[in-house]
Formats: structure tokens, C-alpha cells, sequence
């Protein structure tokens, strides 16, 4: 019965590709935002194909399942997100290397979350399991000062419309980046309050919500703020 | 007996990375492809040492061998190859998120066609194999796409002698990129109508064309388009 | 007893990550070499942790181990060391793509690097544990021609400020370095004349010298040649 919400996954994350860049700009300054976010549901669509045919899950010695295939999925996914709010926030300005001194560092944090998340995920012995969450938790604070802190500020620096959809791109991206840690905390792979179909269910609608339904939010805003820089030029 | 093609690759390799080197431009604004194209025969001589001594080769269970040293190489070799063709139809434009968003989504594709091709090649079960060998041919069309529909709309915008080469390059590479899903198509990891040593033997012709040859080809065209384009400037 | 370096190493490099980036520069132009260098140790913490836990610690049939936590480390931190020395021998100037040739080519001959070196230090059979190494060394050698050659030309084409600041920054580095396949060679991956706590505890020491004391020596010597620039411009 989880394999239902794997196909609805698979399925929701392949037309999500498609549409996202169909719909989306095709001219600079904002092209480069429509690929990255078109690409980043088709990878999605590709770890939910393996889950629902079981490539990458492994049941663990108290059952519970850790789908490698997610991991992997974030592992590329995440840092596209982070990649193209920093880009937002650079927003044609910076120097190469400053922009890639940035990019490089979230994106060590943001995959040291991730792989330390596997390793608690995969940890049998209690006190493994929560050093490695909590360092998990180390990481993603890295992550939020980055972009609350530095990123933030440079990009309020500029003129309010592109700042202003920094501020509301960051917002959304927190609030739904903040609900993997704690349906991991709950579900089977920490505390076992939920069971694996309700974890896998809440995964499937959060992932469309940070995938798809962000894509759509960060597009429009981003185009809005654009339109009001064009005006003002 | 394979050994004498896996020995034959990595010699092969190992020199034709060096003089791709020795005889490359060294100078801006080209001295980059000729780093770019001399790193791929590099790691490609490192996957064949490693194929050479077995490191890395599965044997499945109907007597097929997967080697895993192929499909690493591929998923580095070929984003550099990717790259190149990128960097060509931007030649000198392009600020660096643009190029970054182009980079990323064809690269993104790139790497799940290869590890698609992974997971059907290692599957045993017939629609799983089939399934996620069609998904890798999805990938692979959404690469097409990208190098045949906007990046060759962006070479093409440039006076023609740059457009050219891109025009020229990218030929070639579809052209020999076509022939890896037929070999896999009628080898020993999908209908085994060819032997694994066929199969070994033509990968290496094949692996010589796209990796060297092409090396080759691509800087030629190259410095053909930039002499041309400095006498009109 | 071995677990004492770990921990020590946990400790020391999660301090020097969070010492670094508080003492570091946090403007352009030298901010993104801040958050490159306090990326390391952050990934080298990291590591140690795991090593702690003995996570990734595979014990071999000749009774040596390799810690695969330290390639991993490895594999991601001395590329962001080389990227920090090729943003400073291209600082402020180059074009995308001509910086991204140059990243691309040194990162490709350096992961390839250490990727050898782990094969080396898995293989039993001696002639096989040989000819990775010396491969790994010929990546070796590649990655400082690369430094030696034309990065350190193209340095020097700058006033001397950033001139001197690059050599200095890469003779440190490069003599550092050169004590790691100096010490796998004598240690338990190689010819096994000193101990594994021996190389765990000689290791340790040489990963804070080339990660947290070469961080401080590098910024002080950036921080040197900007001050003098900015002074002649």
C-alpha cells in the first residue's frame, strides 16, 4: 500500500518537471531559476521510482526502513534550492569566486545534514542515533544562519523587490525545511510515535510542498520583483 | 582475454591525455577546453586500470558482468564533456548563475541517465530492467533537448563561425552518444545478442571516438571559430 | 586509545571551524575564502566523529584498517583547499569559464587522488596495492604541476602582493601534503613500519596543520597582499 503513495510520487514529480518548465521564464535574468527548479522535482520523480520498486530500502534489525533512495534524492536537491536563493540573493552581481565561496559553504553544511541524518537513520545503538542527530541539527542551524545572516543581509541591501522576495523565498523554505527533522524524530527511523505508511505519507506531501509548490511561490515572486526592477531601471 | 582491451584503454588513455595537453591551446579564452578534454581520457584511463584488475566488476546472477569502473567514469567524464559544449555556446557571456542554471539542469540530467542505465543494467527482474533503461532514455532526451533547443539557440545568436562550432560539436557528440544506449540495448546487460567481450571491444572504440577524437575534433573547431572571430573583431 | 585521537580530533576541528570563521574576514573580496577554510575543518569534525564510532572503519584481513570516513573527508575538503589557491592565483579576474577549466581539471586529478589511494589501501595482493598507489601518485604529480606550473605563472603576472601571498600559501600546502603518502607508505596500508596508532595519531596532527594552521596562514597572507593592493590602487 505504500507503493500507492510512491506512484503518486513518482507520478506528481515527473508532470511537476514538465510543467514547471513549461511555465516558467525561458529569457535571462530569470531562465537559470526555471531549469534549477525543473530539475529538481525530476530527480525526485526518479528516487520515488525506486522506492516503489524497493531499490535502496533497507529494513533495519528493529524494522524499520531507511529508503537510501530519499537520502540520495537530497543529497542533490537540497543544495539546487540553496543554490538558487544564494544566486537570488547575488542577484547578478558578485565576483565568481564570491558567489562560489558561499555556494561551496551551505552546501557542505546542507549535505553534512543530510549524510549525518542517514547515518542516525541507520544506527541501531541509541546513543549513535542522537549524537548523529544532533550533529544533523549542528548542520542546518549552519545552514539557517547563512541564510538568515549573510545572505540576507546582502540581499536586503538591494533595492526592495529583490529583497522582499529573498525574504519571502527564505521564509517558505524554512518553514516546510523545518518539519523533515521533526517527522524524523517521530517517525520509525527515531522515535517510532508515527508508523513508516504515516511518515511516508507526511514525506510525499511535504516533498510536493518544498518541490513544487515552492518552485511555483519562488517563480512568481521572483518574476514580481524582477518586473519592479525592470520599471525602475 | 578482456584484459587486452582494458590494458589497450588504459594505455591509450593515459597517453592520449597528455598529448591532448601537449598539443592544446594554452592561453585564454581557450586554454579551459583543453583542461576540460585532457581530464576525461585521465579518469577514463583510471576506470579502465580498474576494469583491467577486476576492481569493481559484478557478475550477476545470469552470468553478466556490470562494470561499476564504466558508469563512474561516465558520471564524471560525461559532465566535463557537457560542460565544454555549455562553455562553447556561452563563449565568453553568460553571467555565472546563467552558465550555473545550464550546468546544473544538463548535468543533473546527465548523471541520472547514467545511474538509471546503473540500475537497469544491475536489475534481474524484466520490467524493472526495462522500466528504468526507458527512464534513463527520458534523461537522456531532456539532454538532447537542452543541446539541440536553447543552448544551440544561444551559439547560434553569436556571428556565425562560434555557432558553427558549436554546430559542428555537438553533431558529433550526438551522433557517438547515440551508440552507448544500442550497445547497451543489444549487450550482455540488456537482450544479449552481443557478447560481453563484443560488447568490451566496441565500448573501447567507442570510449576512443567520444573521448579522444572527439578531443581532437572539438579544439579544432574551436580555435578555427576564435581565429575567425578575432580577425572580425 | 586510538579513540582519544578521535575525539581530540572532534574537538580541535569543530573549535577551528567556528575560530576561523569568527576571526575571518567578513567582506569582499576575501569573505568566500573565510567560509571555504572554516568549511573544512567543519568536514573534517565531522569525520572524526565517525572514526570515533568506528563508522566506516573497515578492518582488512591482514588486521590493518582504513578509515574510509577519512577519504571521504578527503575527497571534499582538498578540493575546497585547491579551489581557495585557484580563486587566489585568478583573484578578481578570469571568466567564468576559464576559472571553472582550471577548478574542474585540478579537482578531477586530485579526487582521483585520493580515490586511488583508497583502492591502494584496500588491496591485498601487493602488485595491485602498488600500481594504485604509484597511479595516485601521478595524480599527485599533476595536481602540482597545475600549482607549480601555470597557476603560479599566472599569479605572478600581478603585482607582487598577490604574488607572493599565492607562493607562500602553495609551498605550505604543498609540503604539508607531502607527508600523507609519505606516512601511507610506512604506515599500515603500506609497508606497515610504524602502527596504526602511530599513523592515526601522525595523521591527526598533520590534518590540523593542513587544515586549521594553514587556514590562519593563508588569510594573514590574503589579508597581507589586499591590504598592499588596495593601498596601490
Amino acid at each position: 500500500m505504500d507503493q500507492t503513495a510512491f506512484m503518486i510520487g513518482f507520478l506528481v514529480m515527473s508532470l511537476a518537471s514538465l510543467a514547471i518548465y513549461a511555465t516558467g521564464k525561458k529569457t535571462p535574468p530569470s531562465h537559470h531559476h526555471t531549469l534549477l527548479h525543473a530539475a529538481v522535482p525530476f530527480i525526485a520523480a526518479t528516487a520515488y521510482l525506486a522506492m516503489a520498486f524497493g531499490i535502496g530500502t533497507l529494513v533495519k534489525g528493529d524494522g524499520a526502513a531507511t529508503y537510501l533512495a530519499r537520502y540520495a534524492d537530497w543529497t542533490v536537491t537540497t543544495p539546487i534550492l540553496l543554490s538558487s536563493l544564494v544566486l537570488l540573493a547575488f542577484h547578478e552581481r558578485g565576483k565568481t569566486g564570491e558567489v562560489g565561496g558561499y555556494l561551496t559553504a551551505i552546501i557542505v553544511l546542507d549535505v553534512l545534514m543530510i549524510v549525518t541524518g542517514l547515518v542516525s537513520s541507520l544506527a541501531e545503538v541509541p546513543l549513535v542515533k542522537w549524537v548523529w542527530y544532533l550533529w544533523s541539527c549542528v548542520a542546518f542551524v549552519g545552514v539557517l544562519y547563512l541564510l538568515w545572516g549573510p545572505l540576507r543581509a546582502m540581499a536586503a541591501e538591494r533595492e526592495g523587490a529583490l529583497g522582499s522576495a529573498y525574504g519571502k523565498n527564505v521564509t517558505f523554505l524554512t518553514v516546510i525545511w523545518f518539519l523533515y527533522p521533526i517527522v524524523f524524530l517521530i517517525g520509525p527511523e527515531g522515535l517510532k510515535i508515527i508508523t513508516d505508511p504515516m511518515s511516508v505519507w507526511a514525506i510525499l506531501i511535504m516533498d510536493i510542498v518544498a518541490k513544487v509548490a515552492y518552485a511555483f511561490y519562488a517563480a512568481s515572486n521572483l518574476d514580481t520583483a524582477l518586473h519592479h526592477h525592470s520599471r525602475q531601471a
